[in-house]
Parts: C-alpha cells; sequence; structure tokens
C-alpha cells in the first residue's frame, strides 16, 4: 500500500467532511483554538492492528501541525494494553479527529485480526487465505490491504482486474468452453482466467479450456479433494462458499491452494482501540 | 430517508466505480449487449431487510431501463427463502451491478436485523436502542438509516448537529459546569446538550447546569439506578460504554430512557441475500 | 469556525477556479513569476469585519510561501482606515487573488457589520438575533459564521441539525399535536422541536405538545406579547417574519427570547475594504 | 444563459446539498413518500425576475416527475401578487427544495430589479451599465445572469477572458506603454484590451498604445468629460469606481459608453418571493 | 467498453465544461432557445472509426432531447464520404457540442485507424499488436478502447491491474529472481507477472523464476528470434522498444506472441471527420 | 501559465489516479518504502520542450519531500542526449510517476516542437502560427500552453472567451450582418467579435458589418489575397482550414495575419523523451 496514493487522502477527508460537518460544535465552543494536547492510541484488546499509516493523515488533515508518532506496525499482533501511536499538537484536531481516525484503525485492525486468526488455523497447510468484493462500499481498497496485513492473500480488486467467469456466464455463453473462449478473443494477455466450477463436468470443461485458476464452488470436501487430483497442478485451485472458521481446516486438507472467504470483510468485528487525551499547557502567546 | 437525497446516488455512483474501474472485463467480453434477463433477489437467512429502495438506484445507474420491483419494505422481518426484489432488464447490467447492490443491501439488512434483536430484548422497557458515530468511513448516512430501519432510534448523525460534552471536553473547560456554559455562550438555541458523566459529583454538575440529556458512561448498573434516581425526569438518560447483547437487559432495567450501542454499527455481520439470475431470450433486433 | 475544515478549503478553491479559470491572462502577461511585491488590505468604511482567517487560505492556494499577517480579529468593529492585514510575497499571487480575498472578506465584514447593528439596537433587552436559512447557496456556513462574528446567533444550518415545523407541515399532518407526534416518532433525542404558530389557537397546540421551541410567525407585536405570557417559560419563544430595524426594538419588548432577521444574510451591502498593493525588489537570480 | 450547461445543475446540486445534508428531518418524519401537492411561486414586491428557468432545476433534482409551469420570464418587470410559477407533483421535494429555490431566486431578482432601476435612470443616454468581478464566490455565473436579464451588459467573467490592466500592473510595467506591450507580446489576438487610468497623464499613454476600451477610475466628472472628448471615439470608454444611483446620470452625461457599478452584485437586496403549498389529495395506493 | 460506465459520462461532461465554461457565447447571442436542426457526421477520409457512441452522451448531456443515430459502427472501416452518424434536435445543443463530439470521435478513429493499419501488416503471422500506457492523461480507457475497435489488444490499463518487472525494478531488486520472488510472495494469485528482459542472461533467469510474460525490449531481431526459440512455449512473448511500421513484419516473424508499439497512441493523428448542420424549421409556439 | 492554478494540480492528480488505481503493484511489491533514487530525465530526439515545470507536481503529489531540478526551459530547443531535469527521492515515487511525468511532457513537448518548426517556416512573414479547439478533451490548457511555448499564438480556450460566428451561425440568423448585430445585442464590450467567411460577398458583409477579426476559411491563396487587399487593416485577418506544412508558406504570402493550424493538436507526436533511474544507497534506519 502506498499511502500517498491519492485515493486515500481522498477517502480520509470524505470521512471527516462525513463526521464534521459544519463544524465539530462541541470542540469549537469549548477548546481555545491554541490549546495544545497529546493523546495515546492503546488497544483495549488483543489483535492485529491494521490502518496505523492512516493517523498522521486524518489528523494532520485537521492540522498540518499535529505529529503522531507510531509504535507498532500494521500487521502486528499486539495485546491489551499496548501502545500504538502517540499524537501531539492542537486539542482541536485531536478532539475533532478522534472518531474518524478510530473508525478507520478498529474496522481495519479487526479484519487483519480475523484474517490472522484463520491464516493461523491452516498454517500447517500449503494453502493461503483469500478475501472477496464482499466489502464495505467506497473501502475495498482498505479492506483489502487489512487482508494483507493480516497475513490473507487478496483476490481481484474489481471487475476490472482479473477474469472470474461465474455461472451466470457460462449460462449465458452456453458453456464454460464457450465463455472462455469468448473472454479470450477480447481479453488482453496481462490477465489470468478464472473459471467458477459447482461439479465435475463443468471441471473438465474447465480444464479442457486451460484457464489459469479454477474456483470450485460450494463443493463437499470429497468432491473438492477428487476436483483437486484430476486438475493435477494444471492450473491454480481456489475453493470458495460458505467457508467459515470451522470447516476451514477441513478444506485446506483437500489440497486446495486458495480458500477464499467472504466473511474477512463481510461480518467485521472492530477491534477496540481507544484514544486517551493528555491535556498539555495552554500555548503561549 | 429522502432516497433522491444527492449524497445516497453520489454514495452508490462512488461503489459502482470502485468495482467496475475501467471495466467489468469478464461480462463485457461473454455478454452481448443487448442480451436481457431477469434476476430474483431472496434471503438465505431469516432477518430484517433494509436498503432495497437502493436496489433500483444500483441497476439504474447502469442502465436507466432496468425495471426493479420491490416485494419486500425495509424494516419487514423476512424468513430465509422470501424473494426481496425482482429486477428485469438488460443481463450486463444486472451481472455487473450484483456485487455493489448485494454489499450495500447485505451490510444493511445485517444493521437492521441486529438492531431489530436488540430492540426485542428490551421491549417490555420503556427505553430504546440508539446507535453511535461508530460507522463505517463515508456510509454513516446509510448505516443509521438501517438502524432506524430495525426499530431503533439514531443518535447525532456527526459533529455539527448536536453537543456531546465528553471528559475530555470537561477536563479542558475545568469543570461540567465551565464546559456547559462555554457552549452555551456560542451555540444557538436550536440545539440540545448532552453531557457524559462518568460518577455521581459530575452527575451533580450536569443536573445543576440544566442539560438536556446526560449520559451515563461505563457505570455499574447500580451506580446507574441511582443516577436516574437523581436526575428524576430532569433529563433524558442515556446509557452507554460496553453495553453488549448480555447486559442489555440489566441496564434497561435500571430505568435510563437510551442505551447506545456501538456495535450495532461496528460489529456488522451482513445478512445472506442473494442474486439469482434467469436467463431471458435474446433481444430481437 | 475550524478553518481546517475540508469545506472552507474547497470553497476558496472553487471561487478562485471561477475567478481564474485558465489564466489571469494580464498579470501572467505583465509580472514575471518571480516578482515580489507587499500589500495592506484596510477597511474604507466603519464596520465589524469577518473572513479575515480565509485571507491566508486564498493568497496560499495561490503560492504557498505568501506571508499573510493579520492585523484585526473577526468580529471587531474597526473604523475607516484601519488596516486589516498585511500581505507579503508573489506579485502575481497578490494581483491574481485580490480580488477573490476581497469578495469574500467584505461580504462577510457586510454582514457581521449589520449583525452587530442589529444586536446593539437591543441590547438592552435579553432577546437575541438569530439568522436564517437565507442565505447565498454554497456560502452558507460562512454567512452563518460572519451573523456569529457581529455578535448573533445562529439558526439550524440546514433541514438536517433541528426540527422546523411549518405552516405547511401542520396542513399536512392535520394539526400541530400531529404533527409533533409524527416527528417525535422518528427523531432521535438529540434534537428540540420548533414549531412556527401564526395565531393562539396554534399556540394552545404547541404548548399542549410541549415541543422545545415556539416561533411567533407574523405576529402583531400585542398578540406576541400574549404569546410570551401564555407560554410563560414552558418552551423558548423566537418572532419571525419581516422584521426590520424599524420595528426590532418593538419586538425584543414583547419579551421573546431571540428575533430572527432574514434580511442578516439576504440583504447584504458588502462593507467596503481595499487591497493596495505596495512593489518590492525585484528578486534576485 | 443555456441552462444546460453542467455548471449549472452542479451549482444546485450542490445549495441542495447544503441545506439537506443527511436529510429533512422535519418532512420526512411529518410528509408521506406519496403525498402530492402543488404550489404556487409569486412576487410579494414589485420587481424584474431573474432565475425562474432554475426552478424546474432543483425540483426535479429531488423527483424528476415535479411539473414546474413558468408564469413570466427572466427580465420581465412585475407587481407584487404576480404568480411566478405553479409547481405540482411530491409535498416532500416541494417542502425540501422551497428554501434553495427561493434562495436563488430572489436574490437573481434583487440584482436583475437593480440593474433595471439604473438601466431605467440613464435611459435616455447612449451608456450601458456594467457590472464588476465582485459576485458571491462561486455564484458569478448566474449573478452576471441575472444583471443581463435586467438590462445590464456582462463585464468579463473572470481573469481570463480579457484583459484589464489596472494600476499595479502599470506600476509593475513601468508605465501604460510597456504594460500594453508586455500583454501584446503574449496575449492572442481575440482578446480586447482594457486600460484602467486615473489621470490624463495616462489617458495619453493609453492612447497612444491604442488600447481597445479605456477605463476612467475614480475621476470626477469634469475630468471624464474631458477625457472623453481627447479620447474621441479611438476607445471605448468606460466609467468605474464608486458610482452610485445618486452620481450616475451625472457620469452618464460625461459621453462614457460604460457604467461599472460593483453594487448590482455587492449589494444585493433579495426580491420578496414566496412559495405557498396547496396540499393534495393523497395518492392512491 | 461498458458505455454506461459512470468514468465515461464524467469524461464526457469535463469535455463539455473546458469548452463551455461559463456559456457558449456566440450560439446563445444567435440561435433561439427553441431553434431545431439536424446534423450530418461523416468522415472526409478513409479509416476506421471508434467512439461513436460517445456521440450520444455528448448531445444528450446538453439536451436530453437530442435524437442521435448512428450510422456506423466502432471498429469498421470507412471510405471518405460515408455518413457516421445523424443528429437531430436543439440547434444550441449541436453547435455547441459539435466541437466536443468531433475531438472525441476524431482522436479515437485516428487511433483505430492506425491501430488497423498495423494489425493488417502482420495479419499473416500469429502475431498481435498491443498498446501501451503512452495514452494521453485521462483519455487511457477511451483510447485503449479504440487500439481494440482498431484490431489491437490491451496490454494493462495502469500500474494496479498487471505486474510489469522492469529494468529499474530489477536493479533495486538485485536480479531477476529476487525481484519476481519479492511480488510472488506479495501479490494475488489472480495476476499474471511479466518481465522486461534486455539480453540472454535476463532472459535465462526470467525463465527460471517461471513468469508468465517475457517482454524483449529493444532487441534486435535476430536476438529475438533465438530468445523466442530458448523460450519455447513456456512463456508468452512480447516485442518491445521503438518499433515502428518499418520494422513490423521483421518483428513479427521472429515468432514473438505480441508487440507493443507506444506510437498507437503517442503520435495521433485525428481521422479528418465534419459535421454539417442542415438547418430546421423554427419549432412552432 | 501560472502553475499554481488549480486545474493544473487537479489535472495531475487524476492522471495519477488513472494510472495508479488501487496501487502499483509491482513497484509497491518490489522497492522498501525508505528506498532512495535519483533519475536523469533527458531527450532522445532533438525539439522544443514543454511541461517541465509539471515534473515536480507529479512526483510531489507522489512524495512531497521528492526534489526536482529543471535544467532546461519551457520553449527551448534542444537537441538529442540533453538532460532536462534531474529527480531526487523515494524510488517508489520516481517509478510509480515515471509513466504520468513522460506522458505529460512528451506529448506537450511534441506540440511545442510541431509548432515551432511552422512558426520557423514562416519566420520572414509578418504572421503568427495560431491553435485551434481541436484539443484532446481534458488537456486543453496545458496543450495551448505548449503552442505558446513553441512560439504560437493562442486562438480562444473555449466557447466562453470569445466570439466566432460560424457558417452555421451565420445561417441560422440569415445573414453576416443580421448575426453580428445579434451578437453586438447581447454581449459584453470586453469581447472581440469574429466571423468565418467563405466568400467574397460574405467578407464584403463583414466587412460592413465592422467585425475585429476575420476568418478566410478554406479559400484558394488567390482569393485570399484579394480578400486581404479588401479588408485593408480594418480587421485583423486569420487564414483557416486545411493548413499543411506543404502550403503554408504560400498562405503566409497572401498578408494575413494569423494562419490557424488545427494539427498543432490534432496530429501529435510525442517528443521522444526517458528517466533513467540510477540507484541510490538504502536509506539508513
Amino acid at each position: 500500500m502506498n499511502w500517498r496514493n491519492p485515493q486515500v487522502r481522498d477517502l480520509v477527508l470524505r470521512a471527516l467532511q462525513e463526521d464534521i460537518g459544519t463544524g465539530d460544535i462541541t470542540t469549537d465552543s469549548i477548546v481555545a483554538e491554541d490549546r495544545q494536547a497529546s493523546a495515546r492510541i492503546w488497544a483495549k484488546a488483543d489483535g492485529v492492528v491494521a490502518g496505523l499509516p492512516l493517523l498522521p493523515i486524518v489528523f494532520q488533515s485537521l492540522d498540518p501541525s499535529v505529529q503522531v508518532e507510531l509504535l507498532a506496525t500494521d500487521g502486528q499482533a499486539v495485546t491489551a494494553g499496548t501502545t500504538l501511536a502517540r499524537v501531539q499538537g492542537s486539542a482541536r484536531a485531536i478532539l475533532t479527529g478522534e472518531r474518524v481516525a478510530l473508525n478507520f484503525l478498529q474496522r481495519l485492525s479487526g479484519i487483519a485480526t480475523r484474517t490472522a486468526r484463520l491464516v493461523e488455523q491452516i498454517r500447517f497447510y500449503n494453502c493461503r487465505i483469500v478475501d472477496t468484493r464482499k466489502t464495505a462500499p467506497g473501502l475495498r481498497m482498505l479492506e483489502k490491504y487489512a487482508v494483507a496485513a493480516g497475513g490473507g492473500l487478496n483476490h481481484r480488486f474489481g471487475l476490472y482486474d482479473a477474469v472470474l467467469i461465474k455461472d451466470n456466464h457460462i449460462a449465458i455463453a452456453g458453456g464454460v468452453l464457450e465463455a472462455v473462449s469468448a473472454v479470450r478473443r477480447r481479453l488482453g494477455h496481462t490477465y489470468k482466467i478464472e473459471v467458477e466450477v459447482e461439479n465435475m463436468e463443468q471441471l473438465a470443461q474447465a480444464l479442457e479450456s486451460g484457464v489459469d485458476i479454477i474456483m470450485l464452488d460450494n463443493m463437499p470436501p470429497e468432491m473438492m479433494k477428487e476436483a483437486v487430483r484430476q486438475i493435477d497442478g494444471r492450473a491454480l485451485v481456489e475453493a470458495s462458499g460458505g467457508i467459515t472458521e470451522e470447516t476451514l481446516q477441513e478444506v485446506a486438507k483437500t489440497g486446495v491452494d486458495f480458500i477464499s472467504v467472504g466473511a474477512l470483510t463481510h461480518d467485521v468485528k472492530a477491534l477496540d482501540i481507544s484514544l486517551d487525551v493528555e491535556l498539555g499547557q495552554e500555548a503561549a502567546g
């Protein structure tokens, strides 16, 4: 993730705008413009953090002179009580930016934490946890970053950067072979082609058409194992569809290369993180 | 919610842009431009739906001639298997818009579902479930709408539309009375003032300052009950801080008017909803 | 007002874009890029200034190295001849930004000046001057700031941050009580409810419904006085409707708490303010 | 004015966004979504109207099915009581859009009204009233349109579409001749060159340099008359600087071709215009 | 290309804004608002057209009632004199939109025409013409579409949708193998990896690292042929670097799969296309 | 050109967004965040450069600490091999920004180079090369700047800043005199009026109507010469329509003041410019 990406700053500014609107009427009434403060941002629960580099972007959007010192690194597993960052500068900027900063940080850390837990569960298998496009509208880039921070792998970012031929495409094309060849006719050579198959017949067609990745969708473990056997290294294999923490290991055992889990971003529990303000001295002059 | 609000359309367009980017390379390669299709959107789990009016906005952004028939109403409790909507028109628009439509609908329905469950738990108390500002950056308006659809009440939408004096404001002002009077000096007469208090001493000051709403933050139930007794109707009372489904009823029993629950939007499990395409005949001409 | 609010910078950039378009063809043709200059901004008439913190934002948007020294404070009454600010730096930035800077400053100072005059007129009454939503499209946040700088109080910023039930709402609801209860059913607890009443019958209903603020709309002073008597502290009272500088004191005498005056922003005479350039030495190199 | 200009729609949407924010909490609570209404927009004072074509844009942005019938024409002088337009459709759209619609219409009509009054004053002179760049930031295109609707002539729209060499440019260039020749070296052949002169010496240089338009800035009428005599048709002549309704005729008598009046847009009194809702029947279904 | 993609409409609106600014002062002065006209858009030179579906978007942005009938299809080879489209409706919309419509259409047709010429030159080789990222800033999506319309294949759309490891990446990584393995560690499984090699040593490493595509950069034909021989089907092969129409066939003969030609979009000669207005009758009423 | 114009920064950010999207997956995988590098930007062909001041804007948008030293000046003729700039700082910023930087610089330099060549061809005539509105959508401001850098003169920037009455306007108005007088009635006095004439009859009318500029459209040289003779200094004369490098001198000889050449921006061959990275030492810490 390149944090200088103009999209990142745009997301932060929109979030600030959404929260601040015409002004933080509480803070602006109570806190003098030159009042200084410092704050500690810390984890109140164990987890894997993600999104720390957003902190300076949030607070410095409100006041460029705010100093943010990061004391942890994205992807790091921290225990409850760990200080993640210190913020120093305009008290108004700190109080006004607090909620937006935490909303980003807690959400992304929640995603990283769950991802890391799943990754850990299958660490003895040659298999990787992969995300999906089931992300909060507008936040996909950040949420996928959080999956990566948690040790997961990113599937495509949108409809534009990889081909995934699904059941409906196959039905319209009139078969797997027809769908793949329609794509091949039009698609640039830099894209891989992935096909979703639901049974062994579709699998045979997918293999015949020579696609790069085969997604086994909603298959029972036994069928999955047989599919992996038949594919035999001729394509990457991805398992998908309703896989939960309970069934994860069973799926990993089938020999698939990737398991995509929508819940990584579709069932997000924010990590508990807090910002405590320590008030500084009134600025001189 | 007024679905014609320009912000709603803006959110939908941004979500589509995020997903489609330079183009849906799979669908555009396989599906002819004039191909028609119809689709059924249905719940795969029990829950309370929210966000249905976004469906026509999503699909008609991709093709204004798509027809969307809504078969359920936001706030309605549905059982698994219920058809929520039917979509008819350009097959490309349906396939390309599917994920964005579902991402909105599933997320908002997840929020409404959880809210409804909490509301149900305290239905015999004169107490309402209230949301917070702990929302996904950029989606607050929609997420708060989903809370309302689930039977919850909306707290302020941002820092601009209500005053909430928190511990840090009090510390900077030098006390509850000072903070309230600083706000009173500058604030328009149309805003209520809410103060967060953590102990009985602050409560006394809050009462003395005559604020409209008192938030009891992280108080044990016994202290809360005593606080309610002392407030005695002179202000609305809101309980806040780490309240879970387990402790909800106990808090409601204390006699508070409102219980704010960050998890409504900070711990979101998308409701399982699916879109099934039924392919139509190739359009003539 | 927090001048770091992203909306402020957006307003300034739009104003500059509107004026500069594809380029200041006069200045860019005549003034060398490295030419330095300083300028004095001063009041040519007596008044109350507002908008000075916009000056650095305007000029530094054109050249971050421009220095702006503010010599007066928003809300300060100045006499003709007073120097309000000094600007130092790129001659191009100063000449190109001059008109936008003055357009903001003169307009906001005009609003503050008129507001201050009205406030002064009723200074012996326990009554405050309040603004309305009758603002120049796009400039509401700044214009309401100018009202506050002039000593006025801000009414709601938009349709979203306070409830004001007007005649049409009452007619649709079928009465004041029905309108208020419809709002109560849906509205969050953090908003006050204000009702506009035109006669004593509506007033009785408003009192019965227990609203927070009652707006007496277009009432003759005698009726207003009677209304205040009947309200008797049970709600805040706001007078509205065609109140001019001539009738202001008479209204204040009725005992209302607030008088809203649309003319504050709907009848704006810019304060006469000028920028005089003093040319510096040609920069070396 | 082409009302399909994308900038117009952008201005309207921004104004609606500013006023509606996250929602019209009063109207949305009270008025059912399918409720219909009609409304009459009428002048409460005599004046010249401008901005009527904005009415359908405002209301149809909130609901495309709203019908707006315009009963007057921009530039038309109307008397108090004249109906200007009828609006029919969604009651919510009408109530929510009312203030934005009137803010545009009243402001622009105020500008047109004042312009028409000045134009009328000098109707027997071969001299036109001209506007300036002293407009409300963001609204210049509309305000200049209103000036034209009132019978005035538009000066340049910004720094980009005409050259106006002012005192500071002359000082930097080292004289009128130098300034003009610097501009001539770089400027495209499609632009006119206007020079502001403050005395007879500068006038002589302006004439020598062969500019297209000479602005006589802050000259006493006698000097102006002499300047017109010397120019003798070799350039267009514009009078400028502190000209008021009182001094207008005296200036027109000097023989200048144009008189620019900043007050047209810098001292705006909104024309009193009202919207009265007539409630329709509840829509069927 | 899905012409409903929100980005397309955004590009068209920006282009119109750029050209129209505050208004088409010529047309708006001369042409009555209700004047109707029809126009014929036709090729004045032989070529391959691209961008026709932009015509209705351009003209209907100015007036939704304009009718556009397309008489040719993107990718079609047309001869001078061929009518490409007919436009019917508001004369103002047609005159004001003409230049923007043609600027898009001529430019894209110019790209398609050149692409088709190169494709034709190597039609007997099993080799495809590929574009690059050397596009006009802001227009990449459309320019790549034009390449496809001309029979070319699209290389990646940006830095985000495919990996291309170039000399500088290799130098920083310390070698081809190191660069590829760095990418493999972090990259999702849906992306192909392409490596640019300049000599046989790098080629050997690229083969060893098992990349998907090998770009032979600036190699003489003999070396290219040898490279193709060594690759022997283990990777797709792309030739790149200074290939012109003169050297194209020689490169194709080496057996490479793809030849990327920056000039497709970096050396664009607009196809000569004209719009002729046929004036209609004055509209009734 | 004022490079601080907000539009310039907007163009650069859009171009970066277009190229980077959700991230430079190659560079971000291989290059460490703190890696430093320097780069040399140099011309690989003879030409006239334009757009150098965009280099710091591009690279500093990606990392504000990047240093850019410009070693040539816009408008300067350089020979192949000349170093144009040096860039120093974050290796990621340099690699990620390279293509956007070059796309701007090469395109603008291509325009300047061609313009300079045409200007040179007619340097002994009192005649200037002028551009048109045939520019790449969205890039007009920059492309016209490049024309000026190459020694050309800018015609109007859009439909808003100068009047050009073309054949269709004349046909609708019913003649040249009618068209001109329609414009005169509505147009501000700061604009020149240009009329396009195709024959001697129209020329006579144009002269009679007293326009400022007469465009001789698609006239054979003999007719042009006669037209110049008849105009006899009463208007500026511009030749237009299919003028190529081959016919340029012949046209110049006719005595016209300006020759507009659409090909300046409609037939653009990018100047060959390259960026070579020299890798620095790994940054400490």
